[in-house]
């Protein structure tokens, strides 16, 4: 039986997990490339062990694609499994209670860069497959498995890939596992992902670094410059100024905005427990869930310029670099809203200085519809494995392949993750609660069963 | 006679001043407190060579002092010479010709930090009173030598010595080369100098960085709301925003404006040559030259904050630091200014940061008596070794010592710089030129002995 099999193997399961953290398969740092490579060879030998055949490393020009099939089930529909075993830098590293690559057990939970997002979550579909296999000799259904090394960088490769091999990868359905349960205990089904255009702004100013005290009131300032058109472009509120952004943006069904009226969400919480700013900011007009949901937004996640050593340069600096990005709801197209920002950009730099804007990667947020038989299936699993009516969410994260899956094979994404809303995800200490990994494989298991035609 | 005993020692006080361009004396770098003692105890050598007496390194709490004084000649003033042996740091090293600590001679100039600023203009003193001494047996004037290592980083041991001292250190007259002829070949003495206040800004947003996707639209951002806030201290051409700031500056007298007039001043080519950037900013109803000398200024010299590495991080940052500095103009009170600053911050940061302002260091602004027989002798001093009448100027930058002189041994200061406007002091590729190193010292010592009496 499935659930005696899980059981009997758990300390495997997580022991093969822990060892994946371990591996510090940052994508976007060149000195990590060895181990992004060790970490694609470890799931591919993983993927084999588990029953899957035609294992492949697919090289690609940065870091490796992982493939994998199972297609011995006649007339049973096809899953399209994605994941990634790329993660995200762990800097600032001093604020890590453990350190982020050598995963630790403490109070029920797996500390790790990783460890959910999206090592963690992506090992459930590995071992619900091993699982299946196990117990019934076969799979319900038959499964293509596509892991992916540069998620945390924008998925280059994979965005090439798919509309490259649109036969091989044919399916009815991905299954993604890179999103989060709206609460503990509570199954949750995504059904909407935010996109997201990352861009980098440089700002310019005088040639060289001047001194301010000779210059100091007719130089223009390339740090100071680079505040000030930032600071454009939002309202004090957090309402996004840039002309036509909010055009395109396409409002949730009454229904949907009344079953998240319905979620256990407490904003007092949030903002204490998980933001622990003074107060939250954004558009007043909206609910919170809205603001991270369903509208767009501008962020700045970085900036850098000048002199920020110990004690005092007093330079009127000649550069200065912003990254910055745009998350994007359903209906919005990215190519309209870089054009938007970059017309933005050129109107309000200030005076004296040159700004140039740089796109990183981009991709369009998504909806998925609820009624699908595999969203049916997979709602049904997790009621049964979790006890509870699965709800269905969105979230303000972006998960760019379910868009390239939806475009270029023309199937949804059943996206059942098993994070939680405090595991940290890209911060210092992210988490993975131990008994969602085996719950998601569990639930996981069940959804293909069910998906396949069983009881 | 003393043009010919300059002239047959040329080489020799170059090469004294190249050894001394060699020690890296980096005073606001840790790292670099060994080459910061290196270079007192090297300038407290060579005063000892060129006949001061009583040479002390005195300490400090961080870098220090070096005194030396002559005092045989009794019923003459006394002049009290200071200058600075530490240096900015030479970062962005990349963009240095040849190496910072290397000197070299290319087209006439010696190229290095501080070439100019200021251990060129400070050896000078050193090599004008070796000549009086091995020309004349003596000393035309008394004289007493101070010389720090904190310039660049605020001066804080000085400040404390000049005021504890007082006896010790009594004079008639300063003597400061650290200023700049107006233009090459035009005999210049600078009679105004902005005061600074260094300042630290801490803006905090949420507790940590949160994933921009799941809170992106609701949580505050650190680096956005400390953009934001700075934004706000300047309007777009650059008038200072904060409520008070230009409340007792002092308008320079009418003659002084027109005197600025008549000088040889071409914006095209100060913004082409110098600065660099598509147009200058500042007060449009200000000429150029009042804006850099007369006009408090606000500036930001570096930000940090968030992600900025290679790659995309989406992150909303916990935290971000900007370095921020006023410029100040005779009458304006830095604690007044530094009290009008904090206030302005709490009101106008934006909702969910929280903004911390920290005082690095600060001293006011200054002015000298244009008819003060020291300047009288300076001036003609100039004249005669240049050829021209001497111009008065002012200069936008700070030399926080000269206010102490004023204020706690109650004397003025000759500010005789032979710096060049395009020497490109606290950036790359910083340079003196060589025959203003050699006009320095003549200048000096004739002014010395022209302000003992003599002809």
């Amino acid at each position: 039986m499935l659930s005696s099999y899980i059981e009997s193997n758990k300390e495997r399961f997580l022991s093969e997990l822990l060892d994946l953290i371990r591996v510090p398969s940052v994508s976007t740092l060149p000195e990590h490339k060895p181990d992004v490579d060790r970490a694609a060879a470890m799931v591919a030998r993983r993927l084999g062990e588990a029953g899957l055949e035609n294992v492949e490393i697919i090289s690609t020009s940065r870091h490796p694609l992982v493939y994998a099939d199972w297609l011995h089930a006649p007339g049973k529909p096809t899953v399209l499994c994605y994941g990634h075993y790329d993660v995200q830098p762990a800097d600032p590293l001093d604020l890590w209670t453990s350190p982020p690559f050598e995963p630790t057990i403490r109070d029920g939970n797996i500390y790790g860069r990783g460890a959910c997002d999206d090592k963690g979550q992506m090992y459930m579909h590995v071992k619900a497959l091993e699982s299946l296999r196990a117990v019934n000799g076969r799979l319900p259904v038959n499964v293509k498995v596509l892991i992916e090394g540069e998620e945390e960088v924008g998925g280059e490769s994979i965005a090439k890939y798919v509309p490259a091999n649109q036969d091989k990868l044919q399916a009815d359905v991905a299954l993604v596992s890179d999103t989060a349960l709206y609460a503990d205990g509570l199954p949750t089904l995504c059904v909407g992902l935010r996109g997201l255009i990352y861009l980098e702004v440089v700002a310019h100013g005088p040639s060289r670094d001047l001194h301010s005290g000779l210059y100091g009131g007719a130089a223009p300032n390339a740090v100071f410059g680079l505040a000030q058109l930032l600071a454009k472009a939002k309202d004090a509120d957090g309402r996004i100024l840039i002309p036509g952004i909010y055009a395109d943006v396409e409002e949730p069904a009454a229904a949907e905005i009344a079953s998240w009226k319905r979620l256990p969400f407490d904003e007092a919480e949030f903002l204490a427990n998980e933001v622990g700013s003074p107060r939250l900011t954004g558009e007043p007009d909206r609910m919170i869930l809205e603001r991270v949901w369903s509208r767009p937004t501008f962020e700045v996640h970085g900036i850098g310029g000048g002199f920020t050593g110990a004690g005092s340069k007093t330079v009127i600096p000649a550069e200065a670099i912003a990254k910055v990005s745009f998350r994007l709801v359903p209906r919005q197209d990215p190519g309209k809203v870089i054009a938007l920002f970059e017309d933005w950009v050129a109107k309000n730099t200030p005076p004296g200085i040159r700004a140039r804007v740089r796109v990183l990667n981009g991709g369009p947020g998504i909806v998925v519809n609820p009624d699908h038989p595999a969203i049916a299936a997979a709602a049904a699993a997790f009621q049964e494995v979790m006890g509870k009516p699965t709800v269905f969410i969105r979230s303000g994260g972006s998960v760019p392949i379910v868009g390239d899956f939806a475009t270029h094979l023309g199937i949804p994404t059943v996206m059942m993750g098993l994070g939680l809303p405090d595991d940290r995800l890209h911060s210092p200490n992210e988490k993975f609660k131990l008994a969602n990994f085996y719950t998601g494989i569990m639930t996981i298991a069940r959804f293909l069963e069910r998906y396949g035609g069983g009881s």
